[in-house]
């Protein structure tokens, strides 16, 4: 099943996609996708609507983030073989994990705007791992259970902000910086999350291109790592690390984004994104500033 | 205005503090006290409220986080200068921002359970801001207009866990490592938060003693900063640093939190929390395992 919430930011309705691939309206049935509905035996129920005699919603609506009423929203560091050893060149006994600020929650397509004194804004394709059921001290045997399904999701970065003081924070959490979604895919759909193709181009060109076996932490393991600090509770979404291919990477410069930069980016099976990037309203980005920003001085 | 949630976890009930000290149910005229109750109009339609009609709750009630719905629990680092200096030598150019995860919000008199491998469990007595209108690219001069009011907070941490892999985020956010209470103290009986005196005492022993005005970055000076990069949003609280006195600074030895332990703790004007700590359910820790944790090995 593939869920998904439409309408104006802040005012989703749920909805699913029908066997032809429509937008169907569930609001009729379920209030919103939030935490109480991603539990196996709601989900088997919603499963059972037929969608088809449900009112579809035009295609032209936004779609938002496929989750409502996220409680935790955590990435994962440097958990591919290729970024790990391109950005530090070693690899951590366990995984690093922060916190994306719920307030960047964002949707799939919904402009990325540039904070005001942006300093290396970057990109991350990542898969996205929903959790349906409180996972606290779990086995790696177990993990698996906790899971009710995937999205994809940017964990568009600033790498200027996220190394100010030590703490990634301030640059993983900026408004706009969290696009989740199409869709949440229930976890039935998605046979085995660790053989996923990811990919993401910026306007056209192939920049990040990998495959989820290559996880140095596989989901299983992250939730069972997590699980045993932190609770994860249903609703809570973990982006899972990104791959080879960031800004930061490119060489002989690297790039990061600029106003009017296209980003598309999809993981098999949950749908793709396209975001436009734009400057803070009102705020244009001067050239020369652009050049003293990148040196880290404000 | 004190406001406070009593009841049982999770299934929390308004109240507040009337004239005499006595607490008040206010589920009759609001559902919760959460984001939407904390803009100013309607914290001035409450406080017209004649609490010595409404029914009193029995003082034997538990009380709970008296904001629900919170969408963002920060944290700010080394933000005292004597806990800057003891524990690391420099200031910083600007604030460390962290982030507590929500689910290790806890009652201020509910017990800290240590999680079951716990490696140096720590106390951190903190004055906690709590927002009450969203806050983006706000100056120091419009910072205080965002504060609706002011909550006691025990910054609860694991050292070990906080540094096992350079993010804080394992060794802040497990369950129960977030008291805050017992009340939201609203901000017209706060007439500077920068002169309050703070304090928290280890079985009845003095640890921590030091004052608002000692802050390196105040109020004003972070809310401002963290609005640079984050949007902070009504209901969202920063612990604003601890001072001097944890129990990594302890000499010669750092001592760190035991099952039987009792802490206390204040702000001037915030009330007092009493926090009993115990070990994991049916984990008892062995005398010799506790060594060797705090070698850094598990």
């Amino acid at each position: 099943m593939k869920l998904l919430r439409w309408g104006p930011k802040g005012c989703e309705k749920p909805g699913a996609l029908d066997p032809r691939g429509r937008t169907r309206d569930l609001s009729g049935i379920i209030k919103d996708i939030g935490p109480s509905i991603l539990k196996k035996e709601i989900l088997a129920q919603l499963r059972s609507v037929n969608l088809m005699r449900l009112p579809e919603v035009p295609a032209s609506e936004r779609l938002g983030v496929p989750i409502g009423g996220v409680g935790k929203f955590l990435g994962v560091g440097l958990n591919y073989a290729s970024h790990a050893v391109d950005s530090h060149g070693n690899r951590a006994s366990e995984p690093t994990i922060f916190t994306k600020a719920i307030s960047c929650l964002n949707g799939p397509g919904d402009d990325i705007v540039l904070p005001r004194h942006t300093q290396k804004p970057d990109w991350e394709v990542e898969l996205g791992v929903v959790i349906g059921r409180t996972a606290r001290y779990v086995d790696t045997s177990e993990a698996m259970d906790c899971v009710c399904g995937y999205v994809l999701v940017n964990d568009v970065s600033d790498r200027g902000f996220q190394n100010v003081s030590g703490q990634w924070d301030k640059g993983k959490g900026c408004d706009t910086f969290g696009p989740v979604g199409p869709w949440l895919v229930t976890a039935d759909e998605i046979a085995d999350p660790q053989t996923l193709d990811l990919w993401l181009q910026l306007n056209g060109r192939t920049m990040q291109r990998d495959n989820t076996r290559n996880m140095i932490f596989p989901v299983a393991a992250l939730i069972s790592n997590i699980s045993s600090y932190i609770t994860l509770n249903p609703g809570d979404i973990i982006a899972t690390g990104t791959p080879r291919g960031v800004g930061a990477d490119q060489k002989p410069e690297p790039r990061f984004l600029q106003p009017g930069d296209v980003l598309t980016l999809g993981v098999d099976g949950l749908g793709t994104q396209r975001q436009k990037v734009v400057a803070w309203p009102g705020h244009s980005r001067v050239a020369g500033m652009t050049t003293v920003l990148r040196d880290g001085t404000r």
